[in-house]
């Protein structure tokens, strides 16, 4: 075994998991009542969440998300705590729900815990699931608790959608309008801070952690995009702003022009960007799991879409226009340039 | 943080997680246009999985579980390898699929490797699982992959059964009949032979060493039970005979009569309990990952289904009777005692 033999994360889903997973596997499942479920989207979509298609009249969609938990180095600098870290489970699988358009319907969660852990604190892990859960609207349905040498979080989140509404991240169109279901940039600031130890010099560095203290999945805007039949496309940030575009582009064979002045900037965010002397851009698009929506809207479907999330208090902020070009641009008064910021890299 | 105040997991089931989940939870799913998910089984229900109604025509169950992998003793001596352990991954979660009678959909895997892992260890991991769902009509759907300190595996499944089908623990009716798919104790004593590292004394060590290496999800069985409208509960073995037998007699608040010289034995688990020096029935009985079905089923309804098994050669052997009483039994020509044997405990 030697390193040099290793590739990394996204190499290995190229070369070992895609071939491996083929196209010779069945589709279907007949049930013997005449009942029968399709494979809408398997491992090969790269989706957030695989899908099926139950009866002809339901469609299910499930996907699993291991979450460090513990070796986020938010836990280790005391930042967050062990209820944290068990709504950020719930809340980071239940986004992956909420990009496909679905309802949530529950949770399943690995909770594994070294033998010394103290009951409160696993009281704590549990507690967190369970109130993420009820605060989204899927219910808790267990899973599987026991010891490990570490904390391990891993769970599993489903739902339903209509069929017809599921959102996919490959169906954007030149011409459709690229927007965000919030801005972005928070959690990653409250990272980059606390690395650099400089999280006591922000004037309210508490509510960049909040968006690591209480993820917020955002299943309302979902069903609303999804019930509105002009979302051609969707996904979350939970790899930043930066990877949910060029992911879309990619999976929708698209290119992107973004309007810098589009992008929100957060105070928040534009005085952490200062103290770290970034560009608040980098910020913004770069690696931040906000876990916003990103979705493609047809044009003329927009003026309703963000009517309808305004009448519901959800906000919904073009940032620009997906092209028939293979490139992703940002364009500012004088100049239009590549997208800055580092997409998130699972290594 | 000190270790009295850490409670084992039964206790920490019981006293943690059962009170959390509560009964007040939405137990329903409205979708917009008219289409409704209802909660059959959550996580009180302590079942091999959760089970939701869908539009009042398909039951859906999903279960997860993690699994130790590398932690095995067995791949730690080299008896096992990284093949193994993906096929098992897969192999356990479809087995909860099968306790419930239904049809696998899909598997959700979380494959986590540390960073120095060679990519030919990766590859046979997802292999073994890739080839363990295509074994058993499993779609592999993807998942969670990336880098952690160490090996974690963990996976959920999901599958369907027709409404009035899905088979829990909690169904025993005293007069049923106790049958199970298959012998056991092959699991309990490879692992116990490793451990007294005596296994190559065995003579066909290779037979016990299957049960783990090529784990058989008891789907064709599940679906027989299911269908058959004679089965009243269900569960699988995976912790163990006596395990199996008591959880149903809890679930079901009925007690069992096991007939002693009806439970199989087989050649190798005997030569195993003369390594040993353990009676054979506390192999047999006791903590073995055999993943065979143990089912209670109505007495009229048995030679049907013994014949339909065996049409499609399948086995399943009486093994005693449920009860009215409360109490496990295990009858001898010349005594009855109590159920030996260790259930297995997931601490």
């Amino acid at each position: 075994m030697s390193i040099s033999n290793s590739r990394d994360e996204p190499t290995k889903l190229a070369e070992i998991v895609v071939p491996l997973l083929g196209p010779s596997e069945a589709q279907e499942v007949l049930l013997e009542n005449g009942g029968m479920a399709r494979l809408l989207h398997g491992a090969l979509s790269q989706d957030d969440c695989a899908s099926y298609l139950l009866d002809g009249q339901i469609c299910l969609v499930a996907g699993s998300d291991y979450v460090r938990g513990t070796g986020f180095i938010l836990f280790e600098m005391g930042l967050l705590d062990y209820y944290d870290i068990g709504w950020y489970l719930a809340g980071a699988n239940l986004s992956d729900i909420a990009a496909m358009g679905a309802q949530p319907l529950g949770l399943l969660s690995v909770v594994r815990y070294p033998k010394q852990m103290d009951d409160e604190s696993f009281s704590m892990i549990l507690q967190g699931i369970s109130d993420c859960c009820r605060a989204f609207g899927a219910l808790n349905v267990g899973g599987d608790i026991g010891t490990a040498t570490e904390v391990i979080l891993s769970a599993s989140a489903f739902g339903i959608v209509e069929p017809g509404a599921l959102l996919t991240r490959g169906g954007a169109k030149p011409g459709d309008l690229l927007c965000i279901s919030g801005p972005t940039g928070y959690a990653g600031s409250a990272m980059k801070l606390a690395r650099a130890r400089m999280h006591d010099l922000h004037s309210s560095y508490g509510a960049l952690l909040s968006h690591w203290k209480r993820v917020a999945p955002r299943i309302a805007h979902a069903r609303l995009f999804a019930e509105s039949g002009v979302v051609t496309a969707c996904i979350d940030t939970s790899d930043g702003l930066k990877a949910a575009i060029e992911t879309i582009a990619t999976r929708s064979s698209v290119g992107v022009s973004i309007e810098g002045s589009s992008i929100p900037i957060p105070p928040e965010v534009a005085e952490a960007s200062q103290l770290l002397k970034l560009d608040p851009l980098e910020l913004v698009l770069g690696d931040s799991v906000d876990f916003e929506l990103l979705c493609c809207v047809k044009e003329e479907g927009l003026p309703q879409l963000v009517e309808e999330c305004a009448s519901r208090e959800l906000s919904l902020i073009p940032i620009g226009r997906v092209t028939g070009e293979a490139e992703l641009v940002i364009n500012f008064a004088h100049e239009s340039r590549s997208l800055p910021g580092v997409a998130w890299r699972h290594v």
